[in-house]
């Protein structure tokens, strides 16, 4: 690679910002450049136990770190309620943005963070890891052949994990005034993803929540699901919560084919991921069997799907940076699809579980 | 066994009445006493296909069989449509019942035929064989262990397969005026069931069909799904269609540990069944993993689970018989608890995906 390591800043020290960090090292076109915190102590010592490298620059405000030139990328992984201002910031200051999942509170702050980097013309990514997975191209491959998957008609997704007293008690993402989409935003932003990711962004007709939702005093939600519904007949179903033992799984069943796993983000070990597909499948004479079985497929991969995120993302900021590229405009059009699903599952709920039009 | 094994008859030559002939004959407890056709030619051939022994009976008419006092259960792999009718006749002439899913095209004509069997003091047990296989069991105590699983939380299960032209066209499931129930009848009572058991059977507040069900021209559902509810905060859903490939998952999420499988209704194979379970998992330090991943675990049966059906229904005709013990009305309870969902999910999908109270 000839050209530079893309430059990255970060500005917040959230837990996920340590991952975050160790995939920039692992990224080889990126480089940890500088580290903010509203604190000059804790962002020294965030920098220190994340091996940045001893160039790296320690600012005691956000500010500061926007308005060093040295400086190409920022990644952000503040609260939601802070994305709309420190996004559209780090656009204003023309750098470019890795921004975390949900991106926004609803898509008219997406909105708003997006038309500061057009109007800036720097990139923006959200943070969905996963997406940059081999092997989630290699599944790609499967849903998008019509001998072995045909075409979709039916998809569930849940993300689950059980958070403890404390978690649910003080964590940012049961707060109203921080992460107010609580499990929606942090675990069915997954699954939506996923839904959306499997039919190539089409949007549904409909979104319609499950019954049953479970909100905290704070109206935060804990737990909930929704019916994605297409005009040609394509249904998919998922399920989020903070309630529930630890789960990912998606399920895509085709006309052919049929796509399982239960690790889509973040899969059991690093190295190496599966999933499982099996197409063309019937009974036995006498249905006591199954011919064919499914079969494990198993992708291994030199990078954590984290670095393969920041090595792509980097390689946008790189081509526009050295050959005046424009903003790949791929990657905010599915973070704006995504919200948009979201919303409409915030609104569903609060109609009681109403269909919501898209 | 010093008892006599329990001599079984056939009414209807269906493709299913072929596997459970076979099953009849590895029951220890059972024997393959007699068929019945409305024709006498297409009895005999059925008997000769299906092995039955030199001493079996050939009726040219389901009335004669009935009349046989050397039967003592009948097997009625009827369509739907004419459950009511025959199960009744079956139950008037002192015979016990292994009747074909779904047992009624409604809860009201599953009423008469419990009444029947309930004057009659004979057994009725759906053919409802997956949870006859010894897996089932062992999953269960998964689910009933507070340590390992704790309390469900959430379930998702579905059943589909893709009929061909053919199927779509002529099979009995998707006639109006034999089997009605169509996709709902035929593989989402498996879902239903499946969720009953995974909750002990306790019924859900609400059941609310979920958008895009798919119907054939006579009305006869072809695909559709409904998200279930409890009081206390328990989520389900499940989906059934004829018109996606061959699929057959459970995942039951408790507060400590998930169980999987995806071949609930017909194991892969014959011989040995698994499932996977994963209790307290939580992520490496980075989130870069799991920890514990899930394990598998196999459970191995000589008989397979429609023989265990079998042999199981025989048993306690056999305890009827010898000892004059009563029917077991677990059986006819968790089939009337199947149906009445089932009839819920027509009721709502009626009225248009509204929640329909239990």
């Amino acid at each position: 690679m000839a050209e530079k390591p893309i430059r990255f800043g970060i500005i917040g020290c959230a837990d996920i910002a340590r991952k975050l960090s160790r995939a920039i090292t692992l990224a080889p076109n990126a480089e940890l450049s500088a580290v903010a915190s509203r604190s000059l102590d804790k962002a020294s010592a965030f920098a220190k136990a994340n091996n940045f490298p001893p160039s790296a620059k320690i600012y005691g405000s956000y500010e500061d770190l926007l308005d060093d030139p040295e400086i190409d990328a920022v990644y952000v992984p503040l609260p939601t309620s802070l994305h709309v201002k420190w996004a559209c910031l780090v656009a204003q200051k023309k750098k470019h943005i890795l921004l975390e999942k949900p991106v926004g509170l609803n898509v008219t702050e997406l909105d708003k963070i997006v038309e500061a980097c057009e109007a800036n013309g720097v990139q923006i990514m959200d943070g969905t890891m996963w997406i940059h997975n081999p092997r989630t191209h290699k599944m790609k491959e499967f849903l998008n052949d019509k001998e072995r998957f045909g075409e979709l008609k039916n998809m569930h997704s849940c993300f689950t994990f059980a958070g403890d007293e404390d978690f649910l008690k003080n964590d940012i993402r049961v707060k109203s005034d921080l992460d107010a989409l609580g499990a929606l935003g942090d675990a069915g932003w997954y699954g939506i993803r996923s839904i959306l990711w499997a039919v190539d962004y089409e949007l549904p007709k409909t979104v319609t929540a499950l019954p049953g939702p479970v909100l905290n005093e704070a109206g935060v939600i804990l737990s909930c699901g929704a019916a994605l519904h297409w005009e040609d007949g394509k249904v998919a179903t998922f399920h989020c919560s903070f309630l529930a033992h630890l789960t990912m799984d998606i399920t895509a069943i085709g006309t052919a084919g049929t796509l399982h796993l239960n690790d889509f983000i973040i899969p059991f070990g690093e190295k190496e991921a599966s999933f499982t597909t099996v197409s063309k499948s019937g009974f036995t004479d006498l249905v006591t069997g199954w011919v064919p079985v499914p079969s494990q497929h198993t992708v291994t991969t030199d990078l954590p799907q984290e670095a393969c995120m920041v090595t792509e993302f980097a390689r946008l900021v790189g081509n526009i940076k050295a050959n005046g590229a424009k903003p790949d405009p791929k990657w905010p059009s599915i973070s704006r699809k995504t919200q948009l699903i979201l919303d409409a599952v915030t609104t569903s709920i609060a109609q009681g579980s109403k269909p919501v039009e898209i």
